[in-house]
């Protein structure tokens, strides 16, 4: 038997364009392989506008969509109601890729919270809904008989939040280390090659890497707010950010970087946390000097990496991807898939 | 509601000890985090023989018996009929961990066949049963209602199996390459640093890294078995021994890791499979150089590492212990938390 979905994908930029492709492209592969098809009902997007059909959108049309076109030419509104569109459309499930406001979560939150009240399952990328508010939307979506998923919140389609809950479940969580910001990363390796630090960021810039604006991945908030959202989901402990003492990259000049080098060691953006005896978890984000033997000093380029710290284990690290179109779009199926589970 | 496991040991060296150690001392902690309680109601060991008690057997007094004693004192036998306990005790689950042929993973394969037509789940850190028989088994437990879990048989706790099958679902396996012997790559690092292979030999048998007999170590037989056992778990292709070309490190000389040096590689025993285009698998075991940004590269001492490439995600990389006797005590632990996950 195969169960269909109808997915509404809130936000068309870059991840739920690729998740749409991927539907289109692979969708019956997903349905030989994980026993399930998506139907994409409904899209919103600032630009586009809203689109709803419950008999499953025209795919191919709305990716061939020019820029600067609107969902008027498929029967859609060029107006975008988010709410309306998330707690009526027929979806089981809400794709929610959107902005997030860094400080409240915002309007991200809100999306979340209206699908889920809907009794319609989440999956997300955003971190801002998971790092302000993951308790209380898990509790939400208990009470509606639906999941709120958002792996891709840290390290996108690369599993650390599955994988700690899962496979890792006993070990006896004790703290974290991780690389959870590719485009800082990068440029820490740009300094190493002898680049100055404005040059890597135009570097970074160039190739898709950093944004316009780099602040929040050269100032280290987006890690904080991964970090956040670490803690609650290790620990089950809520931390705001102001709890978080925070350096971001913008101190480590080229000079830094050759001394560290003449010791044996590499600057990294380390966000961690560990949790005390008394139960109480103490995080940060900050530079921190690596010597070689250490699991997170070969992580390179924009790649990321969480090394768990556990009881039984010792140091368990997983790397891979932090960022990237079919990446991010692999976070919200896997999540799709978590949610499916759920039902069987 | 918390569940009662009744649990046989069968093979009481260390792993199962370890294990037995874990049920006496945090047996409060597994209950109040995962929701059920251990019993060890049979312990069989060649050395110790046969010990069977509905009631709970007393963990102080087995762990407590010194060597050459056996269970005789204790209101056991001296004899081991692992076949009689394994179909007769009252247990839920069999922890097998004895000894296996590796050519034909006997007699451990017996025990799980045993266990399971019985209506017991079985956990195993033995590679023997998975390597040769892992689909017969899984089926034999799906006729019978009870679960085949074997992580330990890869990289002993460190999670690949279930990362595989769980969080990475779907992700579009295409391959692996595998640092999965931690005696080989100790030998090896000793090597870089100077050392000649019959020292680093002697060295790794001190440090408890080797066996007096490192042959399958350094031969590279183990790593094929895992290859084996990860080529049928990822791909559900079954691949005899012979299928797989072998070469261990005992060729690798100071002057070949000189050289590898001199060229910025480091050679490691890679144990690896691709999924071609008609579904065919190749795997291999044998030395590779790796350059310095090969995830592999950085993997030193006893770690093991396994490096999947996936469709969606490219590269992801997990890193962590390959063997320990807590670590492989937790391997069991994880596979016992999966058989209680699929009763729920």
């Amino acid at each position: 038997m195969t169960i269909n979905y109808n997915i509404a994908l809130i936000g068309f930029g870059n991840v739920n364009r690729t998740l749409a492709e991927v539907i289109r492209t692979t969708g019956s592969t997903i349905a030989r392989d994980l026993g399930f098809t998506l139907t994409v009902t409904a899209i919103t997007d600032l630009r586009f506008g809203a689109l709803v059909d419950a008999g499953g959108i025209d795919l191919d049309a709305v990716l061939a969509l020019a820029p600067g076109e609107t969902f008027v030419g498929l029967g859609g509104t060029a107006e975008c109601d988010n709410e309306t569109v998330i707690r009526t459309a027929p979806a089981d499930i809400i794709a929610e890729a959107t902005f997030t406001n860094p400080n409240n979560g915002q309007p991200a939150l809100d999306h979340v919270r209206w699908a889920l009240a809907a009794g319609r399952s989440v999956c997300t990328t955003n971190k801002g809904p998971a790092a302000f508010a993951a308790r209380e939307l898990r509790e939400l979506a208990r009470q509606n008989g639906v999941r709120f998923e958002y792996e891709g919140a840290v390290m996108s389609g690369t599993p650390v939040l599955r994988l700690a809950a899962g496979p890792l479940r006993g070990v006896g969580m004790r703290g974290f280390s991780g690389i959870l910001n590719g485009t800082s990363n990068y440029i820490l390796g740009r300094l190493e090659a002898g680049m100055g630090q404005a040059e890597a960021i135009r570097e970074a810039q160039e190739r898709g890497y950093a944004e316009a604006n780099p602040t929040a991945d050269i100032g280290g908030s987006d890690v904080r707010l991964k970090v956040m959202v670490l803690v609650e989901a290790l620990f089950g402990v809520v931390l705001a950010p102001a709890d978080i003492p925070l350096t971001g990259i913008t101190g480590i000049t080229p000079e830094l970087v050759a001394a560290a080098a003449a010791q044996g060691t590499k600057w990294k953006l380390i966000g961690q946390a560990v949790r005390g005896e008394d139960g109480r978890v103490t995080a940060s984000v900050a530079p921190q000097m690596l010597g070689s033997d250490h699991p997170l000093a070969g992580i390179t380029g924009v790649t990321n990496a969480l090394m768990f710290d556990t009881d039984f284990l010792g140091q368990v690290t997983i790397s891979g991807p932090g960022a990237g179109r079919r990446e991010t779009a692999y976070a919200l199926l896997s999540d799709i898939i978590a949610i499916h589970d759920s039902r069987a």
